[in-house]
């Protein structure tokens, strides 16, 4: 895990052989020119900036602004280093597509190289699903007392409903959810279970459509229709669900 | 410029209010976890990655796999710190829409931050205008001895040719430039452009289709009607637009 501070790019050139060979990642902060021919041609001149090779190949050029990189190889990229003319000379290979991306560095202010020890899971959530169970562990986040009656409720030959509830008043409720926003699609497809139902059941049932965000003809047909929209805040489902698997309490 | 090794969650905790003041880009190896709420959910486990905050806000986060970052807030999101429960925790907010990202780090390996000093444009090439540049610079890119006739020449109310060229027999040479993958359309122009200008110079001249690649059935197309493919290579065109621009020469 070595740390060099303003090093000579003999140093730097040797380090990076190095931290190659021993499968570590490269962190720079390095002055530099990049050349690129692949998919186009792109020069970028000098100038400082922040440059990551990955143990499984990839690079990354970050500049002072953005979240995007400024250039990158993918995995898989093959690179080469030497000293010449004064520069460190950095060539990164990609083979099929071709592609070769050039730096030549004039000063690294700093170099750093670690084996990263991560074994973590990516796990995302916030589909229909996640607010599925977040509401039938705290159904309270649709704004009233329900009861969960059924998960996935079939609607005759229509389809199924995502939950049907109970209110307090003992009127069922039947619930459709849309991960984003949701559309007119979403109506129809919740006025259709409700018209089913009422029939079904022989009485009034409520339909309410819970979505983080529905579009202004969504919502006039859903009023124009007698039916409810619950908007959700998926960081109050996050919060469920976090407490739930007991990771750490969101601040 | 400061270069933390092994520092304090506290040191680093000043260090990254400090450098975010003076808008220094910061550079971190840390073990952490990472939470993301905002378009969707996501937990990242403990684990060693790095981190970089710019002073725009945005921060990226990266593993030690892959060209892409694991997790990523955008230009304008602000960031606070504190240290808590012996973690180093730093939220990301973006308010609209709004996305907030939680990094826990346990452990800091090393920081680093520094104003970054680029100015330097980014120039992109590869265009058909760039390919042609080529050619007129050195036209025994196309493998023969050609001298140029016109550039954009025009074909009647077909529209125009990208180059008119003659070959060393005097006949002339219709060229289509193409940057990427030329197609059925490609040639078809080509065909159209050949067959008018033979009609209006009353003799035979030959059609050239030039690109990096050439779909199968548009090669197919382009045999059966007696015109030519010249497959151009992307580093040749840089390397001569290189020259030109007496931009450093390619190793």
């Amino acid at each position: 895990m070595p740390v060099l501070e303003n090093p000579s790019l003999e140093e730097v050139s040797k380090a990076i052989i190095d931290a190659v060979k021993k499968r570590e990642t490269v962190l720079m902060v390095a002055r530099c020119i990049v050349e690129y021919a692949g998919r186009s041609f792109s020069r970028l001149g000098e100038g400082d900036r922040i440059l990551i090779l990955k143990p499984d190949g990839s690079l990354i050029i970050h500049r002072e602004k953005g979240y995007s990189p400024v250039n990158y190889q993918p995995e898989g990229s093959i690179v080469n280093v030497k000293v010449e003319n004064g520069k460190l000379f950095l060539r990164s290979i990609r083979r099929r597509p071709e592609e070769i991306m050039d730096i030549y560095m004039s000063k690294v202010y700093v170099f750093f190289s670690k084996k990263l020890d991560d074994r973590a899971l990516f796990e995302m959530w916030g589909n229909e699903e996640d607010i599925k169970r977040a509401i039938i562990l705290e159904p309270s986040l649709l704004g009233e007392k329900f009861k969960v009656v059924k998960d996935e409720r079939k609607m005759g030959n229509r389809g199924y409903a995502d939950l049907l509830l109970v209110d307090e008043n003992g009127t069922y409720v039947i619930v459709e959810i849309k991960k984003g926003t949701a559309g007119i699609d979403a109506v129809e497809q919740l006025l259709k279970y409700v018209d089913y139902y009422q029939k079904a059941i022989g009485r009034s049932v409520r339909g309410m459509l819970v979505a983080p965000n529905i579009s202004k003809n969504a919502l006039q047909k859903l009023e124009a229709s007698g039916l409810e929209y619950v908007k959700i805040d998926p960081r109050k489902v996050w919060t469920i669900l976090k407490a739930q698997k007991g990771i750490l309490s969101f601040l």
